[in-house]
Order: structure tokens, then C-alpha cells, then sequence
């Protein structure tokens, strides 16, 4: 009996639907950005700040993933974004054929850049491809600078880092200096920015960031 | 093929062990909790205080769980605890024979308390019994006040919530309030700490339960 192969199957599984959803959006042009972080690092709210920051540039589209509740949604529709919700009931991340069910409702006609927010959880998320261009992991300065050294896994298979919340840095004991030095140790081509989407320090450099990177200029 | 009933036969696996260690721990006359959180929240500072804030009134051990490193184990020592790690390489939670392996390289003699600090996390560990007494969870002021309601199931399985980083409330969007009702619409008998781990706000109160707690007297 075939048991020990059956997390492999899964996973070639899910591979093969997202490189069909990959391709789907490539010839639609559609550039894919699956977003990771602990709870309560700032997915939304960097969303947000980002719709708010692209608006009248390029038409933004999100898939929110969450365990219960469609709170994310809901605010990412009051900014301004097309957006469908996946619950997973208790499931620790997304998976490929989840986000090809949230296409089928929702709108891309004229979208050029599409955020998947996954699941809340440094672990899990980091071993479902998505059918995402890019992964993005955000940290947060108040969660500790050791993050990158303590889940290696979701450092190495990003391409961007966003720590968020450098506001609050005067009042934590965090070293920038340190998370970058650990993260690159891990990845020596992670790109890193710096933001706090409560003042909005170093939200330009990002979306100025993202335009270049829907228009292939990066 | 029964392949469906594999989840099932491996967390009855695990109960099956965690069931025997609780017995061991039990009859050793040592309490034991089981303390899980979003990476960051403050699980390795909240025991170093309380391993202070206990010195000389109770024995206590520590079982580290992380996914990489050794750190947080050499903080705990450094705290003076009797201390063992787990690396789980990649697991994103701790299982009971994961336990039941470092106790056999921890000196229980004297021991009246046993923490046992699962993996960042607000997901899987909710899935898996470790022979504890009670499981804590620690939310933080930095993560945003709907944890509870967008990670239901941790907050339904703990008995215990510990609200951190009470210091850096002026300067986050978080209601104590909000949080208190969303966790007790979920888990009404939910017992709840408010503690700064920085300033030391609260943990004298939280110290107090937990001496009681381990003599019978809560």
C-alpha cells in the first residue's frame, strides 16, 4: 500500500492545477502575487494601503483566504478591488484547485495584478504553489528580528520581503539590520522594503515597485 | 485502501501517547501546559518572566519547540529553567511523540511545573493533545484584535488566554474589549491574562494563578 507517497501525490496534484492557472493568467495578463505572514502582520492592511496607492494605475484583483470569516473582504472591497473569499474551515493554508474555484467568480477583465492572501501561518503555506509569479512574505517589527533563522522555509521560496510596521520600532526591541542580515543569509536575492501602512512611510517605494513589475520594467 | 482514515489512525496515535505521558507527568505530581501563538507573540518572554517571576516558590522545566534553532532553548536556560529542545525541521506543530522522546533527556526530579512551548502557530497545534493539563494561548496588541474570530479553533481548545504587549497599546488599533468578547462568544469559560511582558504589567497576577494552579488551589 502506497501510504507514504500519498503527501507527494497531493502535492504533484497541486502543482499540475497551478501551473494550468499560472498559464491561464500569464495569457491574460495578469501578474500573481501570493502573500504570506503570521497573523496579524499585515496582509490587509498592506492591501489596502496598496489599492489605495495603485488606484487609477492598474486594476488590482483579490482572492482573500481565511480559516472562517469574510472580515478581509469586506475591506478589501470597501478599497476598491475586485475580491472573493475562500474559508477553508480550519485548513492551515490555500491550495491550488481553492484558488481556481475563487477565479471562476471573480471578474478579470482588465485586471493586471492579482494578490492570493493566504492563510495567516509561517509554515503550512510555504509548500502549495499557487500559480503565483511571486511570493511575498511580510514580517512585522513586532514579532521579533529572529523569524527569518526561525522558519527558514518561507524565507527561501520568497522573492520579497515586506516588514511592515517600522512605526512601531522605536517602542520594540527589533534590528532591522539583523532581520535583513538573516533573511539574506537564507536567500541572498530576497528583495526587502521597508514599510508601515499606519503612516504610510514607504508605501511609494512599493508601489512604485509593483507598476514596474506589472509592466515588466523591474 | 483505507487512505481517508490515515489522519484519523495518526492523531489517535498520538493520543494514545499523549494520554500515557499525561498519567506519567500526573502521577510525578507535575502540572503541565501546553503554550501556543502566532510566531512572535511573545511565548519565549512570557516564560522567561514567569520562570522568574516563579524562581524559588516552583520547580520548573520547559520543552522548546521550534522548527530550526536552538535559541529560544538557550534563552530559557539562561532564565534558569531545566530546559530540552525540539526541532521539528519543517512540522509546523508538536506531536506527542515528539514529547515523549525529550522527556526522557529532561530531569523531571522536583519538577511541579512543565511548559511545553509549541510552534508558532495559530493553526495546527490545536489538532494535537500533548498530555498536557491545559493549553494557553497568547494573542498580542500588535496582531489585531479579530484573532479569535479568524482563528476559532485555538481560542475554542485553550482554557487559558494571555493578552501581551499591554505597553504598546497607545500605539495600535487594538480594543481589549473586542478581543475579550470575540474570544468568549467562541469559548465562554476561556479564563484571560493581560500582561505586558516589557514592563512587567500583570505578570505578578498571572504568577499568582499559576502557583495556585499547580497546588490545587485555582
Amino acid at each position: 500500500m502506497p501510504k507514504i507517497t500519498i503527501a507527494q501525490n497531493i502535492l504533484a496534484a497541486n502543482d499540475t492545477i497551478a501551473q494550468d492557472m499560472h498559464q491561464v493568467l500569464t495569457t491574460r495578463g495578469i501578474r500573481t502575487i501570493n502573500m504570506m505572514s503570521s497573523p496579524g502582520a499585515g496582509k490587509t492592511t498592506l492591501l489596502e494601503r496598496t489599492i489605495e496607492g495603485l488606484r487609477g494605475q492598474l486594476e488590482v484583483g483579490v482572492i482573500e483566504g481565511d480559516i472562517e470569516t469574510g472580515n478581509d473582504a469586506e475591506r478589501i472591497e470597501a478599497a476598491g478591488a475586485e475580491t472573493v473569499q475562500i474559508n477553508t474551515r480550519g485548513a492551515c493554508h490555500l491550495e491550488a484547485h481553492m484558488v481556481r474555484d475563487a477565479l471562476k467568480e471573480i471578474n478579470l477583465t482588465g485586471m493586471r495584478l492579482l494578490f492570493i492572501e493566504n492563510i495567516g501561518n509561517l509554515v503550512c503555506p510555504a509548500a502549495w504553489d499557487l500559480g503565483e509569479d511571486i511570493r511575498i512574505v511580510i514580517a512585522s517589527t513586532t514579532e521579533g528580528d529572529d523569524k527569518p533563522a526561525k522558519y527558514p522555509q518561507m524565507f527561501a521560496i520568497s522573492q520579497i520581503m515586506v516588514v511592515n510596521k517600522i512605526d512601531l520600532l522605536p517602542y520594540v526591541d527589533y534590528s532591522l539590520e539583523k532581520v535583513r542580515r538573516q533573511a539574506l543569509a537564507i536567500n541572498p536575492n530576497l528583495r526587502i522594503f521597508e514599510v508601515s501602512c499606519r503612516t504610510g512611510e514607504g508605501l511609494d517605494v512599493w508601489c512604485e515597485w509593483l507598476s514596474a513589475f506589472v509592466h515588466g520594467t523591474t
